[in-house]
């Protein structure tokens, strides 16, 4: 692959067009705002560009994927969930025939509950779709700092093409046949990042904390699971992997969420503060349906939603998990 | 159960007997120094308590064992490694016979790679013995913050009756079957702590961090699965749980030895300027041996080794460690 095109100017979007530039590929960047794309362009090193990186020059930064595509041996797509339905009925005829589509965007659809990867096959078909996830705060890569990502799809050879093109010595992609898991280990992590962050906000410490994520991986791995994934998938770098960043690292907006509910914030008044809703606050409802649906036990992410939505005391919510009545961990362990 | 003897001043025997005595059991506290017996007896809420804890006054602290355990229900051995050998040796006599031994020493005896439960199965025949292990720092435990542990064991009524007296709505004790596998988790993490240690030293970022934790699990499951353990295990509240809580908690032991030499002291330096040697350090060598001999690749702990040993440079390892052959995620992934 020698010219790639990213579709999505946020923060992990540019991260990945900045790596790749790095690398020596030359590389594309969509912004769907012609006047942010031009800012990019004259500015690349102003604040304005998230998080302060800096965009080398031979990235080209254009809104018109009619200008960018035709050369482009892969195109990624990096499209947050909500508008990534819009973006590709609108955009979607201008993709070269066959080449790979590589989806790096984290969440399932409201509504439909479909996740990115099925999107991308029902709007841009005969495409093999390359799945990227992984524990990686965008701007650590935007400044080369090592990582390890994982990609995955059906088609082997398209994801053999990918590794080789986004792999340095600084970043390293690990592949897995197991699209559906990598995929939902992204999506369904906030909710978990959300229940660390009562967490941390009700000063429960460090053994509750890692219990909790570890307890909430088994919980994903399991709906994962029921939803097609392997559960093995869920303990690797896109799942418990992406999970510890998110927990760990302070600046996760999910976890800050949960952190300002546990504080004593009442949830509406958190979500009305932020410019973007944080991820985990719109899934924890539908993920909890879908678990009763399926019949899958998932006790973090209802005592998440039942914060959230009807009013209940974070405090209460450690207790209810801690006295369920004692059980085999081998159980649920894979 | 009602009395439980614990045998071991240290910080976590403490923090555990202050928990079972707040739970109403009766409580007996064995150290093995007479004037600091007396000390604890007499100041229970002074500083040099461990870490600051106060035993409440029920616990009954002595320094002899004869005393304290006819008539004990189960005891509790809380000895580091170094000296179980010793304790056990000398005071396996006293013990009432068939009652339950917990074991909560994490570490696998120098020489001879043993677990601490071979060593009571050893020197205390006879009595079941539970493995106790999980994300426990053992402060937040004492003040009573909640917190998971595993409890197993070949004796199922054993593991029974200790998660029983161990649990309430602080504390909750899950099962599991795999007592070797809960045992080298505990035991094995040291050695990823340096290395995630070795990570903020050098301030490679939360990406970094978080492939490295989630590829050493699989490291150690990979060995310990070699070692009769089973590799699910790994990924539970005594692998993972308890290698998170280690790494990210500032405190840690050996995180420290490896944020110290990745910042550019000397690992000889570092070594001695500690009251008690990180088990980490001790452990990376022999580890290494036995992944040689057992045929298991271990190329975290390898590179560990190299840099407490070999002099290797810190940032070096990163490099050797993303510098590997691109390689499939699920092929050790459990």
């Amino acid at each position: 692959m020698r010219r790639i095109v990213i579709v999505g100017d946020g923060g992990w979007g540019t991260a990945v067009a900045i790596h790749l530039a790095r690398k020596g590929l030359e590389v594309g960047l969509w912004s769907h705002d012609a006047a942010y794309a031009e800012h990019l362009r004259d500015q690349p090193h102003e604040p304005a560009v998230p998080a302060g990186y800096e965009i080398p020059r031979a990235v080209e930064i254009s809104a018109d994927l009619r200008a960018l595509l035709p050369r482009a041996d892969a195109v990624v797509s990096a499209i947050p969930t909500e508008f990534l339905r819009d973006v590709w009925t609108r955009h979607g005829a201008l993709l070269p025939p066959s080449i790979p589509v590589v989806s790096l965007t984290k969440g399932v659809e409201q509504g439909t509950m479909r996740r990115p990867s099925e999107i991308l096959h029902e709007l841009v078909p005969d495409r093999p779709v390359v799945v990227m996830s992984g524990p990686n705060i965008a701007w650590e890569v935007a400044k080369g700092f090592p990582a390890a990502i994982v990609a995955a799809g059906d088609d082997a050879g398209a994801v053999h093409a990918v590794r080789t093109a986004f792999s340095n010595g600084k970043v390293r992609v690990y592949g897995n046949r197991d699209a559906i898991g990598v995929e939902l280990g992204g999506a369904l992590k906030n909710v978990i990042a959300l229940a660390a962050g009562l967490c941390d906000g009700l000063g429960l410490g460090h053994n509750a904390k890692a219990a909790l994520l570890t307890r909430g991986i088994v919980e994903i791995a399991r709906l994962g699971a029921a939803l097609g994934g392997e559960r093995r998938t869920f303990f690797g770098l896109s799942g418990i992997g992406d999970l510890m960043t998110t927990c760990y690292s302070p600046t996760s907006r999910n976890r800050t969420v949960g952190e300002r509910i546990g504080r004593g914030e009442r949830p509406e008044d958190v979500v009305a503060s932020m410019a973007q809703v944080a991820e985990g606050v719109k899934t924890a409802a539908p993920v909890r349906e879908l678990g009763h649906r399926l019949g899958v036990p998932l006790p973090i992410v209802e005592e998440v939603d039942r914060v959230l939505r009807e009013g209940k005391e974070p405090r209460d919510v450690v207790e209810a998990l801690m006295l369920r009545g004692l059980k085999d961990e081998a159980e649920d362990l894979l």
